[in-house]
């Protein structure tokens, strides 16, 4: 039996990620990553990305700016697929990571730039139609 | 004489933070931080916050998310009147750090909001009444 | 009413920081702050210091290599005062912070180090009798 | 002829990562990475590692948090596999992570995690039977 | 038509990484990637590198310090290859990397290290005879 | 008895930041501290500033340039004083901390700037002078 923030958390993930790549990260649990996943999915999705106060097209808008930042190429490529269920344009993920690059410089912003371009490649959007 | 973007990001600068604060930190400048400001006003603002594609108060939400994630406490007080002045609420700051605080971890989380806290007190608002 | 895991979060903090440090950080919570507090009463202490499998002993070292590394000196300085109420001794923290030097380089060292030293000093320990 | 502290931390890194795994890293060393790995083998293993008033044990658990809180990915791995030799039990190992999650934030947390599943894997580790 | 300071940073790029790699990179440029692509050239390289006051292997040395300690492999390889072409020797390169270790941790220093050497080592360069 | 290079290390300390500054640093040590203040007289800068293959002036521009990125704001201002002992100039310095701001952003290179300036400016330059 799972609580109702951690359900809440799992269902956002699906909405945002997909329901197979979900459920495919649910799936590959074990006792070692067990807690870890109960964190994203209850802390960070059930209890903060379920907030009222900001749109998640907002949220999503806050987090690629953080992750270009933090330089976690894997996670912004999953948050570029993210922020296109969530509403947000690939020109709009343009401007973001070009205005983040002026506060973390031209090398996280450079990196930002290439894995968010060849995640919404995977995603079929074509970038010189955008 | 100085040219139009360098211009264009002087006066987004006076728009988000005050004509004073502005003309200020401009007058200060010497020989030593000159090209500094010049990269702040030109690149920063007059190339990059100037830009069409996502709104200015989207543009403070993208800018406080990495500032909270980077750790910049005096850049983060700042940015905060300039998120006020740009149309985000007192209360959707605190969702973005919030928001942030998931990614950056709790001590630069908590960092972050000491720091806007302090800042919106000097702006007169009631934290208790947001 | 606040539920079981902010309970026994805000309780641990009393029982590392000191009540009347603790009394003192929860009064001053406003509307701005208040969701903040909660994430590091319940998630943080509640749900994570809290659990079995790691000596509190064991996490204050682990929490002082991580603040070293990190390079948050306020939160480093209240962390040797909660090392102190988990058992751990002066000496063993001048051992952490030497060794986690090796990582995470010099200037992030000698910030601990020069933060610790002071907080030790707080507590009324005599830094040449260690 | 090498000096006592290379000699003593050479022996600790034959310890920890294996006599095959250190003996190759050694044999690789040309005149450019010649004196890097001198440092770590010296500084880092045979003046830092050696010392005592901490155990290899707690030595493994600062080392662990430090590396989680710098996302190197790399020397976590190295180093989950030198806990286990030092006497850190997976279980203990998760545990670290997760606490070290809260300070230094989702995406580092849970990157650490996949590393180290990856790490303990490699050693023959059922990670749903810890 | 592109202004000058793009342009004599496209030269520089030219110069510094050779004419096949720079035209590739620039002949890569989609609608996504065209603006990031065009801050490197022109605030980058155009209007920061090409200034005076610091000669070109100078402004190298500095950045490999600054790429080292900022953990930024890939950019660090592209600029071992762009200080040998300003001048910098292979051997001047250990001693930067060596330095900058002391600053930045052991586990960015090996890293650097072990990214320059293969780099260096696809330009033909022995390392043991430097 | 100290051993020769700890003895080379504080010579050089002497050097770049004054024998008043480094002498009341070693006196102020106590049993907590020592073995930090060692790291950095041995190993910082008795066995690497010490080495050849890299002039003084050359390893305070690499410095300068780590520092920034690293975002040290203490070890800067005690480095610029170091620099200028070591033979470079203001404008120099200026110049390092203008073309470090590319890679580490506007937040830390503003931060550099004004670090910097309040050095320089301690040292009694006239920075309209430079």
């Amino acid at each position: 039996m799972i609580d109702d923030a951690t359900q809440k958390g799992e269902q956002i993930r699906r909405d945002m990620f997909g329901a197979e790549f979900t459920e495919r990260q649910l799936a590959e649990v074990n006792r070692f990553t067990a807690p870890m996943q109960n964190v994203v999915s209850r802390y960070c999705f059930g209890e903060t990305w379920s907030r009222e106060g900001l749109a998640r097209r907002e949220r999503s808008m806050v987090t690629l700016g953080a992750l270009c930042a933090m330089g976690r190429p894997h996670e912004l490529r999953v948050h570029v697929k993210g922020a296109l269920a969530n509403g947000v344009t690939p020109l709009e993920i343009r401007e973001i990571l070009l205005h983040t690059m002026v506060y973390a410089g031209v090398p996280l912003g450079v990196n930002a730039f290439v894995n968010a371009a060849e995640s919404l490649a995977e995603e079929g959007i074509d970038l010189d139609a955008i």
